[in-house]
């Protein structure tokens, strides 16, 4: 197993410590949320997820890991999600695997959020992966220009080697923004708040309770307090 | 002719006095624009239109108005719609025909925007026509009791007699809040723009040039200056 991959496998493995019975657990989507969920199928604990995209909805029906309608329960518990970016004031970027919309949906509603990484998506700042802006595919042309002439040098997200643009669940399309370094992330998301056309977009601030990142040692970091927690 | 339809009939009338030839035209949705791609169709102006919904798509083949899509044009002219509220600052609130996601990025798009009611929709404030809000279907309910606390009076709009959610062209619900009034639309615009599962709303704000207002007299309200010109 490469060193990525070892860490992301101790990172979903660590994740389960917060987890207890009869929980209801909002499941993301990615690589290394794979390797939790597979560690919750092996574990004897009993929790209804609620899944944010398909492929992680295929992914535990074939675990045998029971999955409800967001709307069907009142509130999520808690929430672990893997991230493309993360800061060390825990503000993240997230949408890489397509299902940023819901992702951010199920984060809102749970009372914890709770983001495996491994070691290379820790960064001082966020920008160097590409922000993931998802919009209505009406008039995301117009979006493109307007995002050029602001500087954000964006790419409509296209199946590999074409230029057939991938469509989300929410049947919306993804425009990767290269921003290099994002100064104020704040401001920015505002922006993209405000836009007519944008759906939503992949900056995830003040949404992270606690990081855990694979390594030799699992750190674990908490948005209160700051200070990062080693476990050995 | 009822007189709030004579009054539909005379503004949408009225509107085509802005359009000139080879203009780029966005074209609204609802019984009173229906007035004005009836008197475009009828005109000699030569025209290209973006519409802003899949039924004014449809009518505008029936007329023989030809339209192109949001994307295949660098701006828009002047965008004609109307509108199911509006205010003496020629705010409005829009929606109430589903189509206020593509009637918003249609007219954010145009360099001129100009609406054409009956009289029965002007008020001093906004609110007495329920605010649509246009959302993701995943998660819907939790913003339902989301709204509800925040006294919003919801309701997730369905097929008649039914309890089936009506689906945009997006592919979205509406939830209409019964406000009763608005106090201060720019701060609720505000809190909609922020909430995650919240495509867009209906509030139109600083975006109408001129309003025309069917009636006896018909009546041009322009946005800059704000007072009204009567034309006889």
């Amino acid at each position: 197993m490469e060193k990525k991959d070892l860490q992301k496998k101790q990172a979903g493995t660590a994740a389960l410590t917060y987890i207890k019975n009869d929980m209801v657990v909002g499941l993301g989507t990615g690589s290394t949320v794979a390797y939790f969920l597979e560690a919750l199928a092996n574990s004897n604990l009993n929790i209804i997820g609620v899944t944010t995209s398909t492929i992680t909805s295929k992914r535990c029906s074939e675990l045998d890991i029971p999955i409800v309608d967001i709307d069907a329960v009142d509130h999520i518990d808690i929430t672990v999600d893997g991230a493309d970016e993360i800061d060390i004031d825990l503000n993240g970027i997230k949408g890489g695997g397509d299902a940023l919309l819901m992702e951010k949906i199920v984060a809102k509603n749970s009372k914890e959020n709770i983001w495996i990484v491994d070691s290379s998506k820790v960064h001082k700042t966020l920008g160097l992966f590409p922000l993931p802006v998802e919009v209505i595919p009406y008039g995301s042309g117009q979006l493109l220009r307007q995002f050029t002439a602001k500087g954000f040098s964006p790419q409509l997200r296209c199946h590999p080697n074409t230029t057939k643009p991938i469509i989300t669940d929410a049947g919306h399309y993804i425009i990767d923004c290269y921003m290099n370094t994002i100064d104020d992330p704040y401001s920015l998301a505002d922006y993209f708040e405000r836009q007519v056309g944008v759906v939503e977009h992949g900056l995830f601030l003040n949404i992270c309770n606690k990081m855990i990142i694979g390594g030799d040692t699992v750190k674990i970091k908490k948005s209160q307090p700051k200070q990062p927690i080693e476990i050995n």
